[in-house]
């Protein structure tokens, strides 16, 4: 039936390892629907993974858009957000709060970056990895509006529900918290407020410990 | 806090219905986190669920963009995509051979819309559910694009471990395959090779019935 194709499209079909790699990169990419968070759904069933964490972060950025700073490109920060996590698949999720994993959280994840964007074709590596790059450096507006709502979606899971979520259970302080908060002071100021409410109920119900001396 | 910050911010966190809005309508997405759809992940350790399902979506239009008719908004694919099937939070996931349940699909799909998207203040609720609308009319390039990945997908899960997936479960015959794909062959031409070839091993391996006299 592809002879059925029109002649402009026989190019792509003319292509097959161009092709067989981009597809080879989106049937890889099913594997980050098996990673799991520390976090969990809203309604406590079960944990949720970083595939569906992705797509949840790519609405939050669709409807809180006017939040974002000046010179911020929605478009890329959806797009950013869609690819923030994929080298998760070889790395795994490295939880906030634990040191001892951060420490060689970038080593790991640089390697799984060159791995995963290595299947596709190189234009396409490039590009892609180019967002997972600039996320990562996070100085760019658009970055910094990705990473200020990757951290509110991890707080809106926390405090939905009133009981605390990870924050209660790996017996976090006010510090930590907004420490972990803060690119949403810079990188979405409009929100701030959420993070001020969401903390200031958690220690009133004591699910955060208020370390304040 | 919210004193700390920059004047020309203050007006977000003055309105607190407008961000409440939103923020119900982000922590109702969770919800489609939890509905299951009938494709199992590629691995086959379980059923998909939707959110995760309209995540991988994003990722293909952003690897797969240069498969785009002319005047598809690769941007606006991306962000259909995310949204095209929230609906399904109400309405559940219908199942595309299940010709009963497919009868009153659309009936239960825009009563799920007129609430999910009600959540959100007025100008947000119509801007999303634009792209909601526009996907089902399916009638621009940008829209004909999102469905033939939505399509693309289902096959590209059925196909991957070689074992028939849904379409062997179902005992689902070849014409019907094709009617089912035939979005692929109008929205994103350059990528109909991919049905044919998976049809014909599908076949070959007796995963998918040829009903051809």
């Amino acid at each position: 039936m592809s002879s059925e194709l029109p002649n402009q499209l026989q190019g792509h079909a003319a292509r097959p390892d161009r092709l067989e790699r981009q597809l080879h990169f989106i049937r890889e990419l099913d594997k980050l629907k098996s990673v799991s968070r520390r976090t969990s759904l809203i309604d406590r069933t079960r944990l949720e993974n970083t595939a569906e964490h992705s797509w949840h972060l790519g609405t939050m950025a669709v409807t809180l858009a006017e939040y974002a700073p000046a010179g911020a490109d929605i478009g890329r920060v959806v797009e950013m957000l869609l690819v923030h996590d994929v080298v998760e698949i070889d790395a795994g999720d490295t939880f906030a709060f634990d040191a001892a994993a951060n420490l060689d959280k970038a080593e790991r994840e640089t390697k799984a970056a060159d791995r995963l964007f290595g299947l596709l074709p190189d234009d396409d590596g490039r590009r892609i990895r180019a967002l997972w790059d600039e996320f990562e450096e996070g100085e760019t507006p658009t970055a910094r509006f990705a990473n200020a709502l990757d951290r509110l979606q991890g707080l809106l899971m926390n405090d939905a529900p009133g009981d605390g979520g990870t924050w209660r259970i790996h017996g976090v302080t006010r510090s930590q918290v907004f420490a972990r908060m803060a690119p949403i002071q810079s990188g979405a100021p409009g929100l701030w407020p959420v993070v001020v409410d969401a903390v200031e109920r958690a220690i009133r119900h004591g699910h955060v410990r208020d370390d304040r001396v």
